[in-house]
C-alpha cells in the first residue's frame, strides 16, 4: 500500500466538507486501535468521519485512485483488531452516521452503521418490536461493527446471530461504487446471497453504509434460573441436557475465577466456592415459561447442581445477567486481557474447558472462562499481570494454543468477534489451504487492489 | 461450451463405476427438465448419477478439462428451470446420494444432497428433533435442491428459511476441488460467510455433496385457525395485523380461484363464495397457544372476516394445511401452469394482489393466487388452457409483468424457488446493473470458465 503525500491528503481534505477529514496527530491517535489494543496498529494518514454514503464513496474513490489502504471503523469496540489502523492508510469512521428509521408495518429498522445496537433496540421498542442480537457490549457497539463481525450475544441461543436479521445492505465497494442489496422483503431468492456474504466480512469486501434489519414482536421478559455446580464439566453437561429438549432464551456459564472476579468487583452474594455458575432464561409465553424453567431446574439437579435459584422477577433476573456481563470488566481489573472467542460443538464444551485449564496451568496463567454455553461459544480471558513481560510472552503462546485446541475439537477460532488481526495467524489451521484459496479468490474479485482493510482476516 | 465427442464420453464412462454414467437417449430424457417443464431445455451428452463426492469430483474434473457444461440436479422438482439440461453438457444427478446421519447431541443432521426433505424431518423426529424448512413439495424435493434455491415453505414465517439451518457444506468447486465449509458448531465468525454464499447459488458456484443441518427440539402441534374474508385485500390486512404483535407458525392465504380449484378437486366444504381463505397456526407452548389463536381471531374479525374457525385438533388442522398444499396440484388440472414466486414487503401484499388481478384481466387469463402471506411471498399461478397457443403467448407477457409489478413494490421476482432459467430475464430489473456486475465478478472468480450450470441465474 502506498503512503499518500501531503498534496494527496490536501486533495482528500478539499474533496469533503469541513471537519469531515481529521489529520492532526492528536485527534488521529484515538482512531488507531479498537478495544483489542493491538500493539501492531499503525498510524493513519487521515481519518474520514463520514456523514453519508457519498462521503464514504469519495474517500474510497480517492483511496482506490492512489492505492491507499482503507480501514473501516464503527464504535471501536472490536476485540480482534479488525479496525487497527494501517500506517499511511486512512480510517473511514462511521461514527457520525447514526440514523435509525423504524418501519413498523414492514417490521424493519433502516439503520446507518454508526448507530449503537442499544439505540436500535430502543427505537424498535417504541413500536412494540425487538431487534434480538445482543452482544455483551450492546450499549457501546455499533451496528456496522456487529454486521462486520456477524456479532452474536446472549439471546442468540434461541434467536440467532446478526446475519439472521440483515435483510438488506447498502455497501460501498472497493472502487467506490455504491450497491444496494436486498430490501424490506423477508424472503428473497433472487441472485446470489450477497447480503450474507458481506455480513461477517470484516470490512474486507466493502463498507456498509446502511442496513435494513429485521425486527420481531417484543418478547415477554420471562424467568431466570441461576444454578451453581461443583465443576465446569457438570455445568456443561447441564447445558447439553437443557438444549436437548428446550429452547432457553439465554444459557450462559461462568467458571470459578469469573465468579470470584465479579463478586470481588461488585459483591452481590455469588457463591465463590462454586465451580461454575449457570445463568439461564426462558421467555416462553404464559404458563410455558414456568414449565420450561422447571424442566431446566430438573436438568441441573440431575447432573449434580449444588444450588438452583429461580425468579420470575425481571429486575432480579437482570441482576444475574448483569453479573454475567460484568465478567470481562471485572477480570480486566486483574490485569491486561487477551480475550479469546473460541467455539466448539456443544457436547465438546467440557473438553474445551479442560483444555483451557491445562493450557493455563502449563503457562502459569490465570484464564477465567465465561461462555455463551448454549452455542458452544466460550471466552477464555487470559490475564496478563501488568508489567510482566514474561507472562505476556506466555500469553501469546496460550492464545494460540487455545485456538488450536478448539480447532481440534471440531470448533472455531472465533464465534462472534471476528478474525481481525489478532487471530488471523490461526485461520489457515481452521479453514485449510483450499478454503483459504477460495476466500482469497472472493476477496480478489471484489477488491483486486487489496485496499480494503488490508491485514484483517487475510 | 464444447459438446464432447464420443471418445470423451467413453473416457467419462470408463472413469466411473458401472452404471454411474447414463448415455442412452431414453434414459437421459428424464433428466432434461425439472418440474418447470422448461421448453428450452437441452439434451445432455451424459448423466452422471453420482454415488459419492468423489464421483462428483471425477465428473467435474473431466468437464473442466474439456470445457463441458455441468448441470447439477437433485430431485427434479425445481420450478424455475434451475436444472434444465444444456445441449452437449452433462447432468450431475445427486439422486443416489441420500444418506442421513443425525447427531442428537450436536443437534445436527449430516445429509447427502439427494435426501428428501421429508426423510430429514423423519430422521430428526426419531430423536425428538425437528428440521423446520418445509417447502410445499417437502415429500418429493431434495435437500440439495432446497439448498440450491434457499427454499422456504409454510413454517418459515416463524422459523426462517433453508439458509438459517445450514451450518456446514461440502462443495465440489468448478475445478473439481472438494472444500469443507463450516461444521457442527452453531456460531462461527471465522473467515468469509462462504457457507451462506453457496446457499441459494443454484449450482452456479459449486455442487454441494454434503450438508450439516441445524436441528431444533420438536415443537408442539399447536392450533389452527381458518378464516374467510370477502376480499384478498381484507385478508392481507389481517396478515399485517397478526404479524404486528404475534409470531404465528404458519400464515397462508388462498384466493377465491384457489379455493374453488381445491374444493372442486377434493370437496371438503370450503366456502367457495369467500374472496379469500386464511390458514394460520400457532405452536406457542401451553396456554399461550390458545391465547395466540384468540388474538389472531380478533385480528381477523376486526378487518371484516366473514367466518373464523379454530381447532386444536391436529388432524383437523392438518386437513386445512393439506387444502393449502393442494392448491398447485388442483390448479394444475385446469391447464398448464406457469408458477410465479414473487414477494413484496408484507404491507404491500394487497397492492400486489390487485396488480395480479389487473394483469389477469388485461390478458384474459386465470391467475389464482396462493401465498405464504406472513412473509409477503406469493405464488400467482398462471393457467394456460391446454392447446391454446395464443394464451401461452399472453402468459409469457403476464409472467414478466407480474415480476415487474413486484419489483415496483419493493419486492423480489423469487422468494424461494430461485431464478433458474425461467426468471433470469427479469433479474437485472430487480438487482440493477451494478449488482449484476458484482454477481458476475463472484461467479467468474469461482467458475472462471463458466462450466457450472451455464444459463441459470446469469
Amino acid at each position: 500500500m502506498a503512503a499518500p503525500g501531503t498534496d494527496l491528503i490536501d486533495a482528500l481534505v478539499a474533496s469533503l466538507p469541513d471537519g469531515v477529514v481529521v489529520v492532526d496527530a492528536d485527534r488521529v491517535e484515538k482512531y488507531r486501535r479498537d478495544r483489542s489494543q493491538d500493539p501492531h496498529a499503525g498510524t493513519p494518514a487521515a481519518v474520514v468521519r463520514a456523514e453519508s454514503a457519498e462521503h464514504v464513496q469519495t474517500a474510497v474513490r480517492w483511496a482506490a485512485e492512489h492505492g491507499v489502504a482503507v480501514v473501516p471503523r464503527g464504535a471501536g469496540t472490536g476485540l480482534s483488531g479488525g479496525s487497527s489502523a494501517v500506517d499511511g492508510g486512512i480510517v473511514v469512521s462511521l461514527e457520525r452516521m447514526t440514523a435509525i428509521d423504524v418501519d413498523p408495518a414492514c417490521q424493519v429498522a433502516v439503520v446507518e452503521p454508526g448507530a449503537f445496537n442499544k439505540d436500535v433496540k430502543a427505537a424498535a421498542a417504541e413500536h412494540g418490536l425487538w431487534y434480538p442480537p445482543d452482544p455483551s457490549s450492546y450499549e457501546i457497539c455499533s451496528i456496522g461493527g456487529n454486521i462486520a463481525t456477524n456479532a452474536g450475544g446472549l439471546c442468540c441461543v434461541k434467536y440467532g446471530v446478526t446475519t439472521d436479521y440483515v435483510l438488506g445492505l447498502d455497501v460501498v465497494l472497493a472502487d467506490g461504487t455504491l450497491v444496494s442489496l436486498g430490501g424490506r422483503r423477508i424472503k428473497d431468492a433472487a441472485g446470489l446471497s450477497l447480503v450474507k456474504l458481506f455480513v461477517g466480512s470484516e470490512g474486507t469486501l466493502g463498507i456498509v453504509t446502511r442496513a435494513i434489519l429485521r425486527l420481531v414482536p417484543a418478547q415477554p421478559a420471562g424467568a431466570t434460573l441461576v444454578a451453581t455446580f461443583p465443576t465446569m464439566t457438570a455445568a456443561a453437561e447441564a447445558v447439553v441436557a437443557i438444549r436437548s429438549g428446550l429452547r432457553p432464551s439465554m444459557l450462559e456459564l461462568m467458571d470459578q475465577p469469573s465468579i470470584r472476579a465479579v463478586e470481588s468487583h461488585r459483591p452481590m452474594g455469588l457463591d465463590t466456592a462454586a465451580g461454575a455458575l449457570l445463568v439461564a432464561q426462558s421467555d416462553a409465553p404464559g404458563t410455558a415459561c414456568a414449565a420450561e424453567v422447571e424442566s431446566m431446574r430438573a436438568a441441573c439437579l440431575a447432573v449434580g447442581a449444588a444450588d438452583v435459584f429461580v425468579t420470575d422477577d425481571a429486575d432480579e433476573g437482570e441482576q444475574f445477567v448483569q453479573a454475567r456481563r460484568m465478567v470481562i470488566p471485572a477480570v480486566e481489573l486483574l490485569g491486561e486481557l487477551m480475550l479469546e472467542d473460541v467455539g466448539v460443538p456443544v457436547p465438546r464444551l467440557p473438553e474445551l474447558v479442560d483444555a483451557v485449564a491445562v493450557i493455563a496451568a502449563r503457562h502459569d496463567l490465570l484464564i477465567p472462562v465465561v461462555a455463551h454455553a448454549g452455542d458452544g461459544n466460550t471466552h477464555p480471558l487470559i490475564v496478563v499481570p501488568r508489567g510482566d513481560d514474561a507472562a505476556r510472552v506466555r500469553t501469546l503462546v496460550a492464545f494460540d494454543e487455545i485456538m488450536i485446541a478448539a480447532i481440534g475439537l471440531g470448533g472455531t477460532i472465533t464465534g462472534e468477534h471476528g478474525v481481525g488481526r489478532t487471530k488471523k495467524s490461526a485461520l489457515p489451521a481452521q479453514l485449510g489451504a483450499d478454503v483459504m484459496a477460495l476466500t482469497r479468490r472472493v476477496k480478489d474479485a471484489l477488491d483486486p487492489d487489496g485496499i480494503l482493510n488490508p491485514g484483517a482476516m487475510l
